[in-house]
Protein backbone atom coordinates (compact mmCIF):
# COMPACT_ATOMS: atom_id res chain seq x y z
CA UNK A 1 0.00 0.00 0.00
CA UNK A 2 1.63 3.21 -1.16
CA UNK A 3 1.05 6.47 0.78
CA UNK A 4 0.20 10.09 -1.24
CA UNK A 5 1.86 13.01 -1.16
CA UNK A 6 -0.35 16.07 0.07
CA UNK A 7 0.17 19.85 -0.57
CA UNK A 8 -1.10 21.61 1.68
CA UNK A 9 -1.45 25.38 0.63
CA UNK A 10 -1.48 27.65 4.23
CA UNK A 11 -2.55 31.01 2.63
CA UNK A 12 -1.28 34.52 3.34
CA UNK A 13 -0.41 33.57 6.86
CA UNK A 14 -2.91 34.07 9.38
CA UNK A 15 -3.77 30.60 10.57
CA UNK A 16 -7.21 30.67 10.00
CA UNK A 17 -6.84 32.10 6.63
CA UNK A 18 -6.38 28.48 5.05
CA UNK A 19 -8.67 26.32 4.03
CA UNK A 20 -10.74 23.69 5.81
CA UNK A 21 -9.82 21.04 3.48
CA UNK A 22 -5.94 22.27 4.21
CA UNK A 23 -7.01 22.17 8.38
CA UNK A 24 -8.37 18.53 8.32
CA UNK A 25 -5.18 17.03 6.76
CA UNK A 26 -2.75 19.39 8.79
CA UNK A 27 -4.62 18.11 11.86
CA UNK A 28 -4.45 14.35 10.44
CA UNK A 29 -1.12 14.19 9.39
CA UNK A 30 1.22 11.78 10.80
CA UNK A 31 4.54 12.53 8.40
CA UNK A 32 4.65 16.51 7.90
CA UNK A 33 7.32 18.17 5.50
CA UNK A 34 8.60 22.22 5.09
CA UNK A 35 10.71 24.59 3.65
CA UNK A 36 12.75 26.91 5.89
CA UNK A 37 16.20 28.36 5.84
CA UNK A 38 18.67 26.72 8.13
CA UNK A 39 18.47 28.08 11.68
CA UNK A 40 14.96 29.47 11.37
CA UNK A 41 11.48 28.01 12.88
CA UNK A 42 10.68 28.73 8.99
CA UNK A 43 6.80 30.99 8.11
CA UNK A 44 4.94 27.35 6.95
CA UNK A 45 5.57 25.65 10.40
CA UNK A 46 4.77 28.99 12.21
CA UNK A 47 1.45 29.19 10.25
CA UNK A 48 0.67 25.24 11.74
CA UNK A 49 1.98 25.76 15.25
CA UNK A 50 -0.54 23.74 17.68
CA UNK A 51 -2.45 22.24 14.83
CA UNK A 52 -0.37 19.01 14.25
CA UNK A 53 -1.08 15.77 15.62
CA UNK A 54 0.97 14.44 19.12
CA UNK A 55 2.43 11.81 16.73
CA UNK A 56 3.45 13.57 14.04
CA UNK A 57 6.92 12.99 12.63
CA UNK A 58 8.42 16.47 11.42
CA UNK A 59 10.59 16.95 8.43
CA UNK A 60 12.66 20.13 8.09
CA UNK A 61 13.67 20.93 4.65
CA UNK A 62 16.19 23.09 4.71
CA UNK A 63 17.59 25.39 1.85
CA UNK A 64 21.34 24.88 1.37
CA UNK A 65 23.21 27.84 2.20
CA UNK A 66 22.87 30.06 -0.86
CA UNK A 67 23.58 33.77 0.80
CA UNK A 68 27.46 33.35 -0.74
CA UNK A 69 26.11 32.35 -4.21
CA UNK A 70 25.09 34.38 -7.14
CA UNK A 71 21.07 33.63 -7.48
CA UNK A 72 21.43 32.53 -10.89
CA UNK A 73 24.74 31.05 -10.64
CA UNK A 74 25.67 27.46 -12.21
CA UNK A 75 26.66 26.45 -8.35
CA UNK A 76 23.85 27.91 -6.85
CA UNK A 77 21.40 26.24 -9.50
CA UNK A 78 23.22 22.93 -8.57
CA UNK A 79 23.37 22.92 -4.90
CA UNK A 80 19.50 23.92 -5.40
CA UNK A 81 18.67 21.19 -8.22
CA UNK A 82 20.41 18.23 -5.74
CA UNK A 83 18.70 19.57 -2.58
CA UNK A 84 14.99 19.10 -4.41
CA UNK A 85 16.63 15.79 -6.10
CA UNK A 86 17.54 14.91 -2.46
CA UNK A 87 13.96 15.41 -0.60
CA UNK A 88 12.31 14.37 -3.70
CA UNK A 89 13.79 11.07 -2.81
CA UNK A 90 13.61 10.96 1.05
CA UNK A 91 9.77 12.04 0.55
CA UNK A 92 9.23 8.94 -1.99
CA UNK A 93 10.65 6.93 0.39
CA UNK A 94 8.38 7.71 3.35
CA UNK A 95 5.59 7.64 1.15
CA UNK A 96 6.07 4.03 0.58
CA UNK A 97 4.39 3.73 4.12
CA UNK A 98 2.13 6.57 4.73
CA UNK A 99 0.77 9.71 3.74
CA UNK A 100 2.99 12.86 3.95
CA UNK A 101 1.82 16.37 4.17
CA UNK A 102 3.93 19.16 2.90
CA UNK A 103 2.83 22.32 3.86
CA UNK A 104 2.80 25.65 1.50
CA UNK A 105 3.10 29.18 2.56
CA UNK A 106 0.17 30.50 -0.17
CA UNK A 107 -0.83 28.84 -2.98
CA UNK A 108 1.21 25.72 -4.04
CA UNK A 109 1.37 25.83 -7.38
CA UNK A 110 1.68 29.74 -7.92
CA UNK A 111 5.71 30.81 -7.25
CA UNK A 112 6.18 27.86 -4.67
CA UNK A 113 8.75 25.61 -3.96
CA UNK A 114 5.93 22.53 -3.71
CA UNK A 115 6.59 22.59 -7.22
CA UNK A 116 10.24 21.34 -7.40
CA UNK A 117 8.98 18.49 -5.68
CA UNK A 118 5.70 18.26 -7.79
CA UNK A 119 7.89 18.10 -11.04
CA UNK A 120 9.74 15.21 -9.52
CA UNK A 121 7.57 13.41 -8.00
CA UNK A 122 4.43 13.18 -10.33
CA UNK A 123 5.31 10.62 -11.98
CA UNK A 124 6.54 8.16 -8.88
CA UNK A 125 3.52 8.95 -6.45
CA UNK A 126 -0.06 10.00 -5.95
CA UNK A 127 0.08 13.74 -5.41
CA UNK A 128 -2.91 15.89 -4.08
CA UNK A 129 -2.68 20.04 -4.01
CA UNK A 130 -4.67 21.68 -1.78
CA UNK A 131 -4.64 25.43 -3.40
CA UNK A 132 -4.90 27.96 -0.59
CA UNK A 133 -5.46 31.58 -0.76
CA UNK A 134 -2.30 33.55 -2.24
CA UNK A 135 0.02 36.22 -0.67
CA UNK A 136 -0.76 38.55 -2.58
CA UNK A 137 -4.88 38.18 -1.84
CA UNK A 138 -3.74 38.64 1.79
CA UNK A 139 -2.09 42.28 0.77
CA UNK A 140 -4.63 43.89 -1.18
CA UNK A 141 -7.25 43.14 1.39
CA UNK A 142 -5.12 44.35 3.76
CA UNK A 143 -4.89 47.41 1.64
CA UNK A 144 -8.97 48.10 2.22
CA UNK A 145 -9.11 48.12 -1.73
CA UNK A 146 -10.20 45.99 -4.66
CA UNK A 147 -7.65 45.13 -6.55
CA UNK A 148 -9.40 44.35 -9.97
CA UNK A 149 -13.05 45.45 -11.50
CA UNK A 150 -15.01 44.92 -14.74
CA UNK A 151 -12.33 44.57 -17.92
CA UNK A 152 -9.52 45.51 -15.68
CA UNK A 153 -6.57 43.90 -17.16
CA UNK A 154 -3.60 42.22 -13.88
CA UNK A 155 -0.14 41.72 -14.25
CA UNK A 156 1.60 39.57 -11.49
CA UNK A 157 5.48 40.37 -11.70
CA UNK A 158 8.08 39.18 -9.81
CA UNK A 159 10.34 42.44 -8.91
CA UNK A 160 13.65 40.38 -10.19
CA UNK A 161 13.07 41.68 -13.60
CA UNK A 162 15.22 44.38 -15.62
CA UNK A 163 14.12 47.95 -14.37
CA UNK A 164 13.16 48.47 -17.96
CA UNK A 165 11.03 45.21 -18.77
CA UNK A 166 9.51 46.44 -15.33
CA UNK A 167 8.66 50.15 -16.35
CA UNK A 168 7.44 48.86 -19.63
CA UNK A 169 4.84 45.80 -18.28
CA UNK A 170 3.47 48.46 -15.44
CA UNK A 171 2.97 51.19 -18.31
CA UNK A 172 0.76 48.88 -19.70
CA UNK A 173 -1.44 47.10 -17.53
CA UNK A 174 -4.71 48.52 -15.05
CA UNK A 175 -3.42 46.80 -11.52
CA UNK A 176 -0.66 45.11 -11.05
CA UNK A 177 0.97 42.97 -8.07
CA UNK A 178 4.93 43.13 -7.78
CA UNK A 179 6.00 40.02 -6.08
CA UNK A 180 9.88 39.32 -4.68
CA UNK A 181 10.61 42.77 -3.63
CA UNK A 182 13.09 43.08 -1.12
CA UNK A 183 16.48 44.15 -2.53
CA UNK A 184 15.31 44.68 -5.98
CA UNK A 185 12.67 47.64 -4.27
CA UNK A 186 14.70 50.78 -5.99
CA UNK A 187 14.58 49.62 -8.90
CA UNK A 188 10.65 48.75 -8.98
CA UNK A 189 10.74 52.29 -7.34
CA UNK A 190 12.19 53.73 -10.52
CA UNK A 191 10.23 51.79 -13.13
CA UNK A 192 7.07 52.80 -11.10
CA UNK A 193 7.91 56.49 -11.37
CA UNK A 194 9.06 55.82 -15.03
CA UNK A 195 5.40 54.28 -15.60
CA UNK A 196 4.18 57.33 -13.79
CA UNK A 197 2.63 55.09 -11.10
CA UNK A 198 4.56 55.57 -8.19
CA UNK A 199 2.31 58.00 -6.69
CA UNK A 200 -0.18 54.92 -6.64
CA UNK A 201 1.58 52.43 -5.50
CA UNK A 202 1.22 50.40 -1.74
CA UNK A 203 3.96 48.42 0.46
CA UNK A 204 2.17 45.21 2.10
CA UNK A 205 4.40 43.72 4.34
CA UNK A 206 3.38 40.89 6.30
CA UNK A 207 0.01 40.77 5.00
CA UNK A 208 -2.87 38.97 7.19
CA UNK A 209 0.24 38.25 9.83
CA UNK A 210 1.35 39.96 13.43
CA UNK A 211 3.10 42.78 12.23
CA UNK A 212 1.67 43.85 9.13
CA UNK A 213 2.70 46.92 7.65
CA UNK A 214 0.92 48.71 5.01
CA UNK A 215 2.66 52.26 3.59
CA UNK A 216 2.34 54.74 0.49
CA UNK A 217 5.35 53.31 -1.76
CA UNK A 218 6.87 56.49 -2.35
CA UNK A 219 7.72 57.38 1.47
CA UNK A 220 9.18 53.94 2.42
CA UNK A 221 12.89 53.78 2.46
CA UNK A 222 14.26 51.33 0.08
CA UNK A 223 16.60 49.86 2.42
CA UNK A 224 13.84 49.00 5.15
CA UNK A 225 12.20 46.25 2.84
CA UNK A 226 11.92 42.60 3.23
CA UNK A 227 12.18 40.23 0.18
CA UNK A 228 8.31 39.14 0.77
CA UNK A 229 6.99 42.37 0.74
CA UNK A 230 4.45 42.61 -2.04
CA UNK A 231 3.91 46.11 -4.31
CA UNK A 232 -0.08 46.30 -4.68
CA UNK A 233 -1.29 48.95 -7.38
CA UNK A 234 -5.35 48.67 -7.67
CA UNK A 235 -6.96 48.91 -10.64
CA UNK A 236 -9.57 51.71 -11.34
CA UNK A 237 -12.01 49.50 -14.33
CA UNK A 238 -15.95 49.87 -15.04
CA UNK A 239 -18.18 49.78 -12.27
CA UNK A 240 -21.68 50.95 -12.47
CA UNK A 241 -22.77 54.18 -11.03
CA UNK A 242 -25.25 57.31 -11.73
CA UNK A 243 -22.81 59.54 -11.70
CA UNK A 244 -21.32 58.21 -14.33
CA UNK A 245 -24.39 58.65 -16.39
CA UNK A 246 -25.43 62.17 -15.50
CA UNK B 1 -24.43 49.54 18.75
CA UNK B 2 -23.88 49.66 15.04
CA UNK B 3 -23.44 46.14 13.65
CA UNK B 4 -20.57 45.42 11.10
CA UNK B 5 -20.87 44.20 7.29
CA UNK B 6 -18.67 41.44 6.97
CA UNK B 7 -17.79 40.01 3.22
CA UNK B 8 -17.03 35.88 3.42
CA UNK B 9 -14.77 34.98 0.30
CA UNK B 10 -16.20 31.40 -0.44
CA UNK B 11 -12.90 30.15 -2.57
CA UNK B 12 -13.26 28.24 -5.67
CA UNK B 13 -16.51 26.26 -5.26
CA UNK B 14 -15.84 23.19 -2.77
CA UNK B 15 -17.63 23.99 0.01
CA UNK B 16 -14.32 22.78 2.38
CA UNK B 17 -11.66 25.30 0.09
CA UNK B 18 -13.44 28.44 2.26
CA UNK B 19 -11.33 29.37 5.00
CA UNK B 20 -11.64 28.71 8.29
CA UNK B 21 -12.13 32.04 9.11
CA UNK B 22 -15.13 32.82 7.13
CA UNK B 23 -16.44 29.19 7.81
CA UNK B 24 -16.04 30.56 11.68
CA UNK B 25 -18.53 33.74 10.55
CA UNK B 26 -21.02 32.23 8.44
CA UNK B 27 -22.11 29.61 10.94
CA UNK B 28 -22.79 32.57 13.16
CA UNK B 29 -24.32 34.89 11.43
CA UNK B 30 -27.95 36.18 11.92
CA UNK B 31 -28.04 37.93 8.83
CA UNK B 32 -26.61 36.78 5.51
CA UNK B 33 -26.95 38.27 2.09
CA UNK B 34 -25.81 36.94 -1.44
CA UNK B 35 -26.19 38.05 -5.29
CA UNK B 36 -27.71 35.24 -7.39
CA UNK B 37 -29.58 35.73 -10.68
CA UNK B 38 -33.18 35.74 -10.48
CA UNK B 39 -34.93 32.14 -10.16
CA UNK B 40 -31.24 30.70 -9.51
CA UNK B 41 -30.02 29.30 -5.96
CA UNK B 42 -27.06 30.81 -7.16
CA UNK B 43 -23.56 29.67 -6.64
CA UNK B 44 -22.67 31.13 -3.43
CA UNK B 45 -25.94 29.98 -1.38
CA UNK B 46 -25.14 26.88 -2.88
CA UNK B 47 -21.15 26.71 -1.34
CA UNK B 48 -22.62 27.46 2.45
CA UNK B 49 -25.75 24.56 2.50
CA UNK B 50 -26.06 23.13 5.19
CA UNK B 51 -23.75 26.03 7.29
CA UNK B 52 -26.40 28.18 7.83
CA UNK B 53 -27.51 29.31 11.88
CA UNK B 54 -31.40 27.98 12.17
CA UNK B 55 -32.01 31.23 12.81
CA UNK B 56 -30.31 33.06 10.21
CA UNK B 57 -32.20 35.81 7.89
CA UNK B 58 -31.36 35.20 4.24
CA UNK B 59 -31.22 38.38 1.84
CA UNK B 60 -31.04 36.97 -1.87
CA UNK B 61 -29.38 40.00 -3.88
CA UNK B 62 -31.22 38.98 -7.22
CA UNK B 63 -29.36 40.77 -10.55
CA UNK B 64 -31.90 42.89 -12.58
CA UNK B 65 -33.08 40.96 -15.53
CA UNK B 66 -30.37 42.28 -17.60
CA UNK B 67 -30.03 39.59 -20.86
CA UNK B 68 -32.40 41.84 -22.74
CA UNK B 69 -30.12 44.54 -22.43
CA UNK B 70 -26.61 45.56 -24.06
CA UNK B 71 -23.82 45.74 -21.23
CA UNK B 72 -22.39 48.16 -22.06
CA UNK B 73 -25.85 50.22 -22.92
CA UNK B 74 -26.69 53.26 -20.22
CA UNK B 75 -29.74 51.50 -19.18
CA UNK B 76 -28.11 48.57 -18.17
CA UNK B 77 -25.71 50.40 -16.82
CA UNK B 78 -28.28 52.62 -14.86
CA UNK B 79 -30.32 49.51 -13.40
CA UNK B 80 -27.23 47.70 -12.12
CA UNK B 81 -26.28 50.77 -10.41
CA UNK B 82 -29.97 51.43 -8.77
CA UNK B 83 -29.49 47.59 -8.00
CA UNK B 84 -26.30 48.48 -6.06
CA UNK B 85 -27.86 51.89 -4.84
CA UNK B 86 -30.78 50.32 -2.84
CA UNK B 87 -29.09 46.70 -1.32
CA UNK B 88 -26.23 49.11 -0.22
CA UNK B 89 -29.18 51.22 1.56
CA UNK B 90 -30.98 48.11 3.09
CA UNK B 91 -27.62 46.27 4.15
CA UNK B 92 -26.74 49.41 6.28
CA UNK B 93 -30.35 49.47 7.60
CA UNK B 94 -30.10 45.88 8.75
CA UNK B 95 -26.29 46.55 9.98
CA UNK B 96 -27.75 49.54 12.65
CA UNK B 97 -28.66 46.31 14.79
CA UNK B 98 -26.86 43.30 13.77
CA UNK B 99 -23.97 42.12 11.90
CA UNK B 100 -24.14 41.41 8.32
CA UNK B 101 -22.57 38.32 6.17
CA UNK B 102 -22.33 38.97 2.60
CA UNK B 103 -21.37 35.87 0.79
CA UNK B 104 -19.21 36.16 -2.05
CA UNK B 105 -17.84 33.49 -4.63
CA UNK B 106 -13.95 33.62 -4.97
CA UNK B 107 -11.81 36.24 -3.72
CA UNK B 108 -14.14 39.22 -3.10
CA UNK B 109 -11.70 41.95 -4.14
CA UNK B 110 -10.89 40.08 -6.87
CA UNK B 111 -13.55 41.04 -9.86
CA UNK B 112 -16.44 40.04 -6.91
CA UNK B 113 -19.27 41.81 -7.13
CA UNK B 114 -19.31 43.06 -3.49
CA UNK B 115 -16.61 45.53 -4.45
CA UNK B 116 -19.93 47.84 -5.90
CA UNK B 117 -21.51 47.34 -2.61
CA UNK B 118 -18.34 48.22 -0.74
CA UNK B 119 -17.33 51.01 -2.07
CA UNK B 120 -21.03 52.78 -2.09
CA UNK B 121 -20.59 51.39 2.12
CA UNK B 122 -16.77 52.26 3.03
CA UNK B 123 -17.45 55.52 4.53
CA UNK B 124 -20.92 54.74 6.17
CA UNK B 125 -20.17 51.39 7.96
CA UNK B 126 -17.28 49.15 9.28
CA UNK B 127 -16.08 46.67 6.86
CA UNK B 128 -14.14 43.74 7.22
CA UNK B 129 -13.57 41.46 3.75
CA UNK B 130 -11.91 37.42 4.43
CA UNK B 131 -10.09 37.13 1.26
CA UNK B 132 -10.23 33.25 -0.44
CA UNK B 133 -8.89 31.01 -2.98
CA UNK B 134 -9.41 32.55 -6.35
CA UNK B 135 -11.72 30.70 -8.65
CA UNK B 136 -8.79 30.69 -11.21
CA UNK B 137 -6.52 28.82 -8.13
CA UNK B 138 -9.02 26.19 -8.61
CA UNK B 139 -8.55 25.83 -12.02
CA UNK B 140 -4.95 25.77 -12.36
CA UNK B 141 -4.81 23.58 -9.39
CA UNK B 142 -7.08 21.56 -11.12
CA UNK B 143 -4.92 21.27 -14.10
CA UNK B 144 -2.38 19.48 -11.98
CA UNK B 145 0.01 21.69 -13.25
CA UNK B 146 1.42 24.61 -11.67
CA UNK B 147 1.50 28.12 -13.51
CA UNK B 148 3.92 30.36 -12.58
CA UNK B 149 7.62 29.55 -12.00
CA UNK B 150 10.69 32.03 -11.28
CA UNK B 151 10.68 35.08 -13.08
CA UNK B 152 7.32 34.26 -14.74
CA UNK B 153 5.09 37.15 -15.49
CA UNK B 154 1.22 35.99 -15.03
CA UNK B 155 -0.92 38.08 -16.91
CA UNK B 156 -5.03 37.98 -16.04
CA UNK B 157 -7.80 39.04 -19.11
CA UNK B 158 -11.15 39.27 -19.14
CA UNK B 159 -12.17 37.20 -22.26
CA UNK B 160 -14.24 40.75 -22.69
CA UNK B 161 -11.36 42.61 -24.48
CA UNK B 162 -10.86 42.93 -27.85
CA UNK B 163 -9.66 40.18 -29.88
CA UNK B 164 -6.64 42.32 -31.14
CA UNK B 165 -5.61 43.63 -27.75
CA UNK B 166 -5.92 39.70 -26.41
CA UNK B 167 -3.22 38.74 -28.81
CA UNK B 168 -1.01 40.99 -28.51
CA UNK B 169 -1.25 40.47 -24.75
CA UNK B 170 -0.97 36.74 -24.52
CA UNK B 171 2.27 37.35 -27.02
CA UNK B 172 3.83 38.93 -23.92
CA UNK B 173 3.37 37.24 -21.41
CA UNK B 174 4.65 33.81 -19.88
CA UNK B 175 1.26 32.50 -18.16
CA UNK B 176 -2.03 33.29 -18.44
CA UNK B 177 -5.39 33.19 -17.07
CA UNK B 178 -8.56 34.45 -19.21
CA UNK B 179 -11.74 34.76 -17.19
CA UNK B 180 -15.26 35.68 -18.80
CA UNK B 181 -14.94 33.19 -21.24
CA UNK B 182 -18.61 32.22 -22.42
CA UNK B 183 -19.59 33.50 -25.55
CA UNK B 184 -16.33 35.55 -25.73
CA UNK B 185 -14.73 31.88 -26.70
CA UNK B 186 -14.14 32.43 -30.22
CA UNK B 187 -12.00 35.02 -29.86
CA UNK B 188 -10.35 33.53 -27.72
CA UNK B 189 -9.63 31.07 -29.50
CA UNK B 190 -8.53 33.27 -32.35
CA UNK B 191 -6.41 35.22 -30.18
CA UNK B 192 -4.64 32.17 -28.71
CA UNK B 193 -3.82 31.17 -32.61
CA UNK B 194 -2.16 34.33 -33.36
CA UNK B 195 -0.26 34.43 -30.28
CA UNK B 196 1.09 31.01 -30.87
CA UNK B 197 -0.64 29.83 -27.85
CA UNK B 198 -3.81 27.68 -28.63
CA UNK B 199 -1.74 24.32 -28.45
CA UNK B 200 -1.10 25.09 -24.59
CA UNK B 201 -4.25 26.19 -23.60
CA UNK B 202 -6.81 24.50 -21.13
CA UNK B 203 -10.49 25.14 -20.61
CA UNK B 204 -11.55 24.66 -17.21
CA UNK B 205 -14.96 24.77 -16.08
CA UNK B 206 -16.49 24.34 -12.27
CA UNK B 207 -13.08 23.78 -11.22
CA UNK B 208 -13.03 22.19 -7.53
CA UNK B 209 -16.82 21.69 -8.12
CA UNK B 210 -19.00 18.44 -8.52
CA UNK B 211 -19.22 18.35 -12.65
CA UNK B 212 -15.36 19.70 -13.30
CA UNK B 213 -14.27 19.66 -16.61
CA UNK B 214 -10.77 20.24 -17.82
CA UNK B 215 -10.11 19.98 -21.51
CA UNK B 216 -7.24 21.29 -24.20
CA UNK B 217 -9.15 24.71 -25.55
CA UNK B 218 -8.15 23.54 -29.06
CA UNK B 219 -10.89 20.59 -28.94
CA UNK B 220 -13.66 22.49 -26.85
CA UNK B 221 -16.51 23.56 -29.12
CA UNK B 222 -17.23 27.22 -28.87
CA UNK B 223 -21.28 26.67 -28.70
CA UNK B 224 -20.86 24.53 -25.25
CA UNK B 225 -18.70 27.31 -23.12
CA UNK B 226 -20.27 28.71 -20.08
CA UNK B 227 -19.58 32.48 -18.67
CA UNK B 228 -17.58 31.20 -15.92
CA UNK B 229 -15.11 28.80 -17.57
CA UNK B 230 -11.31 30.04 -17.04
CA UNK B 231 -8.59 29.64 -19.88
CA UNK B 232 -5.07 28.67 -17.89
CA UNK B 233 -1.77 28.73 -19.92
CA UNK B 234 0.84 27.63 -17.79
CA UNK B 235 4.00 29.54 -17.42
CA UNK B 236 7.34 27.94 -18.16
CA UNK B 237 9.94 29.87 -16.10
CA UNK B 238 13.13 28.59 -14.23
CA UNK B 239 13.77 25.62 -12.48
CA UNK B 240 16.86 24.46 -11.29
CA UNK B 241 17.70 20.81 -12.76
CA UNK B 242 20.43 18.68 -13.15
CA UNK B 243 19.68 18.25 -16.61
CA UNK B 244 20.04 21.66 -17.37
CA UNK B 245 23.56 22.19 -15.99
CA UNK B 246 25.03 19.26 -18.10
Amino acid sequence: MMGRLICAGLGPGAADLMSLRAARVIEGAREVAYFRKKGRKGMARTIVEGMLHPEAVEHAMEYPVTTELPFASPAYREALALFYDDWADRLAAIARESDVVVLCEGDPFFYGSFMHLHSRLQDRLEIEVIPGITGMSGCWTATGVPITWGDDVLTVLPGTLPEAELARRLQDTDAAVIMKTGRNLPQIRAALETAGRLGDAWLCVRGTMEGQRIAPLAGVDPEDCPYFATVILHGNGRRPSLDDLA
